[in-house]
This record gives C-alpha cells, structure tokens and sequence, in this order.
C-alpha cells in the first residue's frame, strides 16, 4: 500500500480477518470452531470499503473496514480512514431506537478502522432485489419508520441539547464523506468535472442542458447551502436503495459512513429518489415475459407508503417521547395551544417532505450525470434503451427543483413521476 | 465559595489578579511598573463574570473570568466555567477578520477561565450613550461591518466545510449558554415560569395575553427550532447594544460568550432589536429640557444603516472572498449564470432579514416578560411611564412575529416602530 497510513493500520484480507476475529473472545465464541475452518468471502461490490463475510460453523459475522482511498476510483483517490469511525458511531447512537431495523453492532477497532456487525442473511440489496422484478411488503413501511425513529431521536425534540451537542460535535468531524457529498452530489454533477460521467452520445444534449441551466443550478446550489446549514437529526447521509438490505419480511439499513447531524429531508429525499429511479428503470429490465408494468406500479406505490409511514410514525413520537428543547411542553401547556402545536407539527413535517423533494431531484441528476451511476440503469445494457429512461429521470428531477410547489404531497410526486 | 470547581480555579479577586497578570511577562510589560502600583476595579456591572481594568504606568488591560455561577441570581443558578473558553475562541476565530471592531486578544488562561484582552477606553457601553441621549455616528456602520464580516468569514462561503467543521464541533460544546439561550430567550417568556418578570401589576393583563396567545408562541416555538438547527456561521450570540462599546469615533464589539454555529439573523436580529427597544424607551427618558424625539428618531433611523451596511459588505465578500463550498463558483461559471447567482444571493439576504425580524421580535419580548431586562427600560423609574413603553415593544414584537410578511425591509421596521 502506497499512500500512508495511521501506526497499527493494515489492510485486512481473507487471512488476516480470521486471526483479527478469533483474537476476540466474544466473535469467536460466536463463530465457534477454529479459525481456518471459517468461511470468509470479500464481498465489498461498494464504492468505498472492504467487507467481510465470516461463517463459522456457529455462527457469522460481517466485518467491514475502511481503505485509505476511493475504493470504486483507487488510490489516485485519496479518503481518510475515519469514516469507519463515524459508521459504527451511528449505529451506537440510533441502534436503540431502531431496534430490528439495522444489523446488530457487536465491535469497533480503532486503529483498523474496523468494525464487526451482524452478518445479514439470506438478505440481499433492496435495489438489485428491486431491478429482479422483487416485491418487499414491509420495506417502504419499514424504511419510513427507520427514517421517523432514528432522526425523532437525535433531533431538538426528541433528544436534549447536551445530547445533540455530542452527535453536532463529533459528526462534524465526518469532514472527508460530507466534501464528498458536497462535491459529488451538489456541485460537480452541473459543473465541468473529469468525474462526472453519462450514457454517451445520447444524453450529450441532456448534459448540456443542465449545465447551462442557470436556474436549475441556482436550485441545486440553495440546497447545497440547506445541506451543510441545517442540522436537525443525525442523518444516515446515505439512504438510498443500496443501503437497505431485505428478505421478504426482514429489512436492514446498513452503510451510514456519510452519517452527520444534517436536515432530515435528505434521508427521506435519498429513499424517495431511489424509488422513482427504479420506477422509472423498469421498462430497461423487462423481458419477454414480463414487460415490468406491475412491477414497476408496486414500486411507484412506495413511495406514499414509505412518506405516510414516515410522517405517522414521526408525529406519533412527537406526542410520545418530546424530551427535547425545541417546541418544549412549557410553552404549550394550555388545551387552547393543541390545534396551533399540532398545525407547527404539520407545517414542520411540510418543511421535510419539501426538503425531501428537492434533495431527491439532486441525488436523481447525480446518478445520471456525476460520478457514482445506479445500477437500476447501469444494468440496462443498450444505451438506446437506458439513456431515455434517464432522461425521464433528469427531467422529472428538474421539475422538482423548478416547480416545487406542484409537488407537495407522495400523490404528487407519484402522479409527476407517471406523467413524464 | 462553596460550588465544586476544577482545580487550579479560584475566582480572582483585587489582589490575586496583580499576581496573575505580573506572572504573564507580555502583561506585565504592558502594564509597566510594579503591581502595587497598578490600579484595579471590578466593573463587572453584567449578568455573568468578573471583569477587571487594570492600569498601570505604561499601559492597561481587561480581564474577563467566569463564575461558577450566574452572578445576577447567585450561587443558586450554578453555571460552567466554560464559557469563558468559547469567549476567547471566538475572538480568536474572528478576530482577524474584523480587525479594530473588537478589542485585541491577549492571553487566556486555560484552568482559571480567564482571559485578558484590550481595556477599552474612553469607550462606554452603546446601551448606556443611547439612553443618556448620545449619537454615535458610525456605530451603526460598524455593527453591521462587524455582523458581515464574522459571519460571512465563518459561512460555507467564505470557509471550507474543513474549517468550519472545527467551529461547529468546537462551539457545539458551548451547551450552558446555548441551553440559558433556548430557555430565557425561547421557552420562558411565554410559558410559567420563576424566572419571569414585568412591570407589575401594570403588565400583568399583557403577560396574561401573551402566554395564552398560542398563535405567537407557535411563531416563538418555530423559531426557537430554526435556532437550535441551523449552522449558517460562527455568531456573536448575543449582539445587543449591551455588547458593544463605543466612543464617538471608534466601536468595538465585546461578550461573544454565547457564540456558536447558528442563524446569521440571530446576531442581526439581536441589534435590530436592540436599537427598536432604545428608540421606544426614549420618551422614557425625556426631560423639561429635552423631549428626546430627535434622539429617538435618529436611534430609529440606524436600523437600515445598520442592515444596509451588513448586506452591503455581506455581499461585497461574496464577490471578492468566496471560498467555501457553498455556491462553489465551478457552478455558476458561465456568464449567464450570474444574473441567477446575483438573484439567489439577494434571496439568501432576504432570508437573513426575515430570521433577524423573527429573532428581534422573540428578543424583545424576552427583555419585557423574561428574566433579564434591559437599562432602556429598567431605568424608567415610573412604571406608569415605562409600562405604556414596554407595552408597545411587546405589540411591536407580536407583529413581526404573527405579521411577517408586513416587514419585508428596514423602512418597514422604521414604519412600524413609529406607527406603534
Ligand atoms: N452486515 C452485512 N451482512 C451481509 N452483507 C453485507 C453486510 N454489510 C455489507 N454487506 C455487503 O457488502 C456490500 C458493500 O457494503 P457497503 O454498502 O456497506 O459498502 P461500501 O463500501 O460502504 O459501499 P458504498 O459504495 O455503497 O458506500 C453490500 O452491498 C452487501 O452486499
Ligand atoms: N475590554 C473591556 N474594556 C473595558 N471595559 C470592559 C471591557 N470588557 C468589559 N468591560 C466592562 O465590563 C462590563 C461587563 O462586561 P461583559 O458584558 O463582557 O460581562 P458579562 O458578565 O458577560 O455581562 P453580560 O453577559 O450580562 O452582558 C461591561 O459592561 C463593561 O462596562
Ligand atoms: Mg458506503
Ligand atoms: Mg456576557
């Protein structure tokens, strides 16, 4: 390894994990057996890290570490290793309050910048379940109330301003992933950027465009701002279709490394996104057989479940578990006062679902024209079939950002997304 | 002193800071002659802290301790030492980038939590001249120099997301002061609480309107989470009159102790408020020879020199210092797109103006029905005199709260405030 790396640090591989595992006494008690009896895989089909399958004959673990660089670009792309830090920092923070909802935390090594979590099984990504032509039940509900849960409780109202303070403080520090988001999200998708990248010849036009529309760009960039000025909740950062893991009754939200306190309209924004993206996929994954219609209608309904799931489940803490600073019970302490709280709560949950709608519009035109592409249309192989699909995508996106008021409710985003 | 402190804490008294200041050898060159010699007063007239001038043959300096407590309620209201800690970080974060709008940092001394900085002289509290009926004829200039350039210098705009990370991270820890802020400013005023008090029995039937006015305490409420949850720069935090000092020529802005990462309209709304308070408190303090209403007037007329100023540099360092990651130039690189960037940065100021009317409404009703209360009013010795007066700051306030949409600009302000 070439670039420099923190004293104790080393890269671990299919031997390595083994001797890191069996020298803790309570993963290798869950493993059982001896360590050269374990099956280990390196599954890391991810932008940034490593990770580990380990199967012992008791049970199985997921190892996950970082690397101190870009893993998708290689070391001309530098990362610091924190961001392992900061992943299993979240989970500790939320893992009480969605309990069932993300892998189990079981260690953290520092200077591995390592941690150990439960291993998911017979789990696969919601999205590439999604692209098969899979249907989840529970997923959008389940997703929704992760979602409500983990930003309830780390925001204003459900948790002290001691409490914030630490995860403000401390998740501050996630400077390298939040640079990444900053760029590669908000500002290199409609700028000139070696990263940036689209289906060529065909949405040359589409770039273009986008680049010179200085309205567009002036959208994209307010939310920028909102994004590195807004610090309601802990965020998960990152909570896009690839981040959920699922069978059909079980899901998991895994990979919250871009974890920081941020606005909570970017977690919702990123889930809703991706739905529509995959909505909008379908007609590149169907067959002969099955032309997706349904399919894609099932993913489409989503999106209202995941947003009424959100909303419900938020407002309900809200009555419940209020322990925080904002909107403090003192004040509201008359009957008389119920109608105008319950209107500030119904306004504030607007606030997000607005939010939501334009990060969501930011995180579609990234995924066509900046670095980091979704397979829900990578894997349409023939560009002629792909590039007008994204191109719905981009559009729909720009009409979120340009016409934000037609889209103030899931019905809407439902109804545009059909129409375009 | 019977509160725990670290050790290594005593509180300074008239005595122990010769021997503090002798044993700092830049101090002791400043002040010249031996200890004995120099002269010491406690002038700690304020709410918090201990603050002592000290002059000796050659020079002078100020020193600012915390108390364990807070000193206007005594020993049964324990506060952290702390703040004195995030008081001299903030001089030292923005201290170069508003170079001769406040007082030159010299020493902090970790375990004491003291530190010592430029005495002023012949400057007196801005709060203390309006009242008297002095004008300062560039105070208004200053302030709103001094609230562009600190903010501007801590945004996304004008720092990288690394830089103002350590702020963020830093500041977030400033919880006791954050915590006074969310309490006596927010919740307080408008819910029951010891702390409260008013012009009594005058404004009891106000007081009574107000806390049942549920309306206004959503609005109170609603501002009270924007100020918990946005980071827009490193602020002042408390930006009143109070804080600032003042000769006829020279302006220096002081007690930075409740800075944080916060709304940039807090700091604009705090003087805004501010100089309303003064100018409504004038007729208070009318006498057979002078009736104060050009003095009124002419406090009054600051408020769009002040607002006018801020944006003005506000957006002078756009064009001239933009380098954060917020509308990251890469974007906006076509000259078409400048008219949409001039656009969104008129927006972005609009913004602020409508936080800081927001902010110096819940400002000033706190200094009417909260537990701390302002000179321009307090020294109105009649409370048949003042009563009418703190009144009409209360309605004033209640306006911009439930009628934002009326106070768009600073001559709306001025209109309002004069048709009041
Ligand atoms: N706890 C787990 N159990 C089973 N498989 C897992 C687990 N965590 C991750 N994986 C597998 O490893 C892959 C990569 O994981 P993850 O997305 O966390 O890595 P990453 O490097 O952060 O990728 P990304 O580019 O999405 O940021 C997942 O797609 C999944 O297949
Ligand atoms: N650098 C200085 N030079 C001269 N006088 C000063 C200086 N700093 C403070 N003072 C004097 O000390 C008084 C108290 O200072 P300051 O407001 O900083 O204290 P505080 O305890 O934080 O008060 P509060 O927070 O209640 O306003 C000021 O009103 C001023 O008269
Ligand atoms: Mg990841
Ligand atoms: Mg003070």
């Amino acid at each position: 390894m070439s670039l420099p790396t923190p004293a104790g640090y080393y890269a671990l591989d299919n031997h390595s994990v083994r001797t890191f595992l069996n020298d803790l006494p309570e993963m290798r008690a869950k493993l059982g057996g001896a360590p050269e009896s374990w099956a280990v895989e390196e599954v890391g089909d991810g932008n940034l890290n490593l990770v580990f399958l380990v199967d012992g004959p008791d049970g199985s673990v997921c190892v996950k570490q970082s690397l101190p660089y870009v893993r998708a670009a290689g070391e001309s792309w530098p990362l610091p290793l924190d961001r392992a830090f900061f992943e299993q920092s979240y989970y500790r923070a939320v893992g009480a309050h969605v309990e069932g909802l993300a892998p189990r935390f079981y260690h953290y090594q520092p200077e591995l910048y390592a941690f150990v979590m439960e291993r998911l099984s017979p789990h696969i990504i919601l999205r590439r379940g999604l692209i098969e032509g899979r249907r989840y039940p529970h997923v959008a509900q389940h997703v929704g109330e992760f979602a409500a849960r983990s930003t309830f409780a780390t925001s204003d109202i459900g948790a002290t301003i001691e409490e914030k303070a630490e995860w403000t403080a401390s998740f501050a520090k996630n400077t390298s992933l939040i640079r990444i988001t900053a760029e590669v999200v908000f500002s290199d998708p409609l700028s000139e950027s070696p990263r940036n990248r689209w289906t060529r010849p065909e949405l040359d036009g589409l770039a273009r465009a986008f680049r010179s529309d200085s309205a567009l760009k002036g959208a994209v960039a307010d939310f920028g701002w909102r994004f590195l000025t807004t610090g309601q909740a802990l965020i998960h950062g990152d909570l896009h279709t690839g981040s959920v893991m699922v069978t059909e009754t079980d899901t998991k939200v895994m990979d919250p490394e871009f974890s920081f306190v941020g606005p909570i309209g970017y977690d919702v924004g990123a889930f809703l996104a991706n739905l529509v993206m995959n909505y909008l996929a379908q007609p590149g994954h169907a067959t002969a057989a099955d032309d997706r219609r349904e399919q894609a209608d099932w993913v489409l309904d989503q999106v209202p479940v995941f947003w009424n799931t959100f909303k419900t489940r938020f407002l309900a803490l809200w009555e419940t578990s209020a322990r925080g600073d904002a909107y403090p019970a003192t004040m509201f302490a008359h009957p008389a006062d119920q109608a105008v709280l319950a209107a500030r709560r119904e306004a504030f949950l607007d606030g997000v679902f607005a939010d939501a709608v334009g990060y969501a519009a930011v995180k579609t035109i990234r995924r066509i024209l900046g670095f980091a592409h979704n397979i829900d249309f990578e894997w349409i192989a023939d560009p002629a079939r792909r590039a007008p699909l994204e191109n719905k995508a981009a559009q729909l996106a720009r009409k979120f950002l340009l016409e934000p008021h037609s889209f103030r409710t899931p019905e809407d985003i439902v109804a545009g997304a059909k129409a375009i």
